[in-house]
């Protein structure tokens, strides 16, 4: 397919520990990135580090945007859980609200809401749950998802506008969905580079069954996500500022 | 010392469910009240139920405060708790931003911020705990507090709106400070009626320990709070509907 | 198929409030009931009403189990959630475990195990739930579950003595298993009655599609099962009570 | 004062993570120390976790104990709470119920119980509150606590064992009381040797205001306390270990 025709971005969940609890070496990956997706209290973060995390990607100058999730910090939103469609929406809508108090707070705009974990993986398998979860997003608020699944067409007929995900340390399956585990496994750098560079200078991955998919990115902006909690988060992160920047300079987005 | 020279109204907080879990009869209450206090999530009410107590609201035209509590829906927020400042002000933060989300969806404006329970009565014990509370409240919502206290004192140092707040059913100490329990206990009706007459009529109330003590009312707005989950909640609002309208009446206020 | 042939028990769940949330009129169901399932604190429940529970049953003489429930109260363990077999196996350890030391305290037996709401459904749906949970049981405990589906299957497998449930205010689908609902519904005595009346006279019962299905009692003991957080429910454990004991006395059973 | 004359032992808290959260180097910890504290849900640990390290700690005969906590994970149990007596009770009668659900499935016994994190220390400020956790511990059970304060004092008049405990990674006041802050700050290593030699070798200790403590260790068991979520724990324990041998090497247990 040749590669992607828009500039490329890197997002990553951060905020991700739990009082005591730490979770990704937020600091050291902050200056890397471009969007910052802040857990919201629901599957992880708690106000005082939303508040931190917010304040440090500020400093940076990162956009920074809502990460909503399941209400489950135990499972890390990563226990599938039915809710009603009335909960759903009223779920994100609180989640969403509570960021943006920090935001407000400190003068910076919310840049777009990205659904954290298995609610992710609910909202493209299931149509009804990604309109549910949309339905709580602010007016013209982006939202982050795959395209080529129910992320892309519910945001278009809701009216959102939608940007397109890559996935620098997930995996694919052949119907371009995720390979979403409740813990991160590690991944050879090798291999990371490899899953990266196919997909952003060939716009298509190698799935896990082998075949290689390609990625519909059409004309949406594009991000990156890489995740706070993977084994070798700075190294993985680092390795894909260098790609993307390339990436970047090559099609002349500077 | 005479009568109140304000018009009085009536705050209820609502929304103190959570999940099948139900508090008080709010159905009932809403139409005979001017100021909700909205539960927010941390001591009662999740984002389903408060996306309801905020319609049912907007439906009767009641304004919307928000109702934030301490972080424990077991104990109803009638557990102290010590908190670090940077953790009350990010909590209450939180709290109001998540109430917004559904004020902001509805196309309503936040009225004003009430804390919920024991963090009240820490807050009047503490200055610091009160300023801290406070500095979480967006700039220039009015607070809800008890006159004469350092709830007041605290509003205007860090330049917030007051409402001096009375109590219909709630018993206070000689030193103006209120007798929080952990479960509402039952009062007679004309018990209330003499409470709340007293404050009304003529600024002053019976404290527990028989002492009778003015309320410094002086020239803030004047809101008195009763309690959904007092046992006859209908009855004592219904009671104190009828004498505040009666007060309003005869000091010139329709 | 004629009636039962063997002493019909009745249980309910019991201790299903939260903190200063009550659900069900326990104090009045408790003498009406043989068997108390009792909540362990992860979907209602918390040790101060398990401790007061397990006191008042102990108090009529009536037999205890423990009602393990999926972690999450804000859904009362009636939202499905996807736990790992491990998951499912320590959640269950641990419930009954943390209700057992109630019973120690007081010098009483652990009577059974009963899983509580759509973790329930789960099992009788999925017998890799199933096996899981009944991991969770210590060893030559009762469990109470529905004949005729993967509950008393796997109990047989496992080696844990089986008890046959009927249900007084909940619906039955065409293959035996419920109509399991986030909130109960208001029925009518009559209908109760009936539906009470065709299990224990007539070991059947007309389903939700208007089929009579039989229910496979075979020699297991028998125990009725009614709910606390139903509309009417000491009507309904009343009207249950006086089947009960009539159909008990026809076949013989004092 | 002159050496310890008893034998002294080492304990640490173990399955203090959360979910997906992790806490200390558990699996470095387990093979050098002799008591595990077992944290049980309320201010850490999940039912999942405490399975597992109940398994580890089997595996390597060390002796378990449970470690309840206030139930408040956000705070891990380092914010200070007011409970009721009665709440107090059912909430350790609770936890170690379930701890003893893992610990029966495995058959190991029951070991110790030790309060966790601040309600530790409230219970050493405050009688009523020692008195009502030993409530709530099974009768026999060894309790982990300060000599010379109301641990031992009610541990005394309640009929429990009292094992006295020694500090490893934490100051003391000049009350013999600890310094518990809600996150651990890091030791140099010569200081920690400094402070646990002082303290096995002199049965003394330097308090943070700079005054030499007695410890009263009298004729009780001892157990030596370091924590698992120390920065460089397992250098810590390490240090304690081969301190705590020589002294017992010396005094002759061996």
């Amino acid at each position: 397919m040749g590669p992607i025709q828009k500039k490329v971005h890197i997002n990553v969940d951060l905020g991700e520990g739990y009082g005591n609890f730490k979770c990704g070496p937020d600091e050291e990956l902050i200056p890397m990135i471009d969007h910052a997706n802040v857990a919201c209290g629901f599957h992880a973060g708690d106000p005082l580090i939303m508040q931190q995390t917010v304040r440090a990607c500020k400093q940076q100058n990162i956009a920074i945007g809502a990460h909503p999730g399941l209400p489950d910090i135990q499972g890390f939103g990563r226990r599938e859980m039915k809710l009603s469609a009335d909960e759903l929406t009223a779920m994100v809508r609180y989640q969403v609200g509570a960021l943006k108090a920090f935001l407000d707070a400190e003068g910076v705009p919310l840049h777009h809401v990205k659904p954290h974990g298995v609610l992710y993986g609910m909202m493209y398998r299931d149509r009804e749950v990604c309109r549910a979860v949309y339905e709580g997003v602010p007016k013209d608020t982006p939202v982050f998802g795959l395209a080529g699944t129910f992320h892309e067409e519910t945001a278009k007929e809701i009216g959102l506008p939608f940007v397109a995900e890559l996935y620098g340390d997930v995996k694919y399956n052949a119907d371009r969905t995720l390979v979403i585990d409740r813990k991160k496994k590690a991944w050879m750098t090798d291999e990371i580079k490899k899953h990266i560079s196919s997909q952003i200078e060939n716009s298509s991955v190698t799935a896990v069954n082998g075949q290689d998919i390609d990625l519909p990115i059409g004309d949406h902006g594009v991000s990156l996500c890489c995740h706070s909690d993977s084994p070798g988060a700075v190294q993985i992160v680092s390795a894909a500022r260098q790609m993307v920047d390339e990436h970047n300079k090559k099609q002349g987005f500077v």
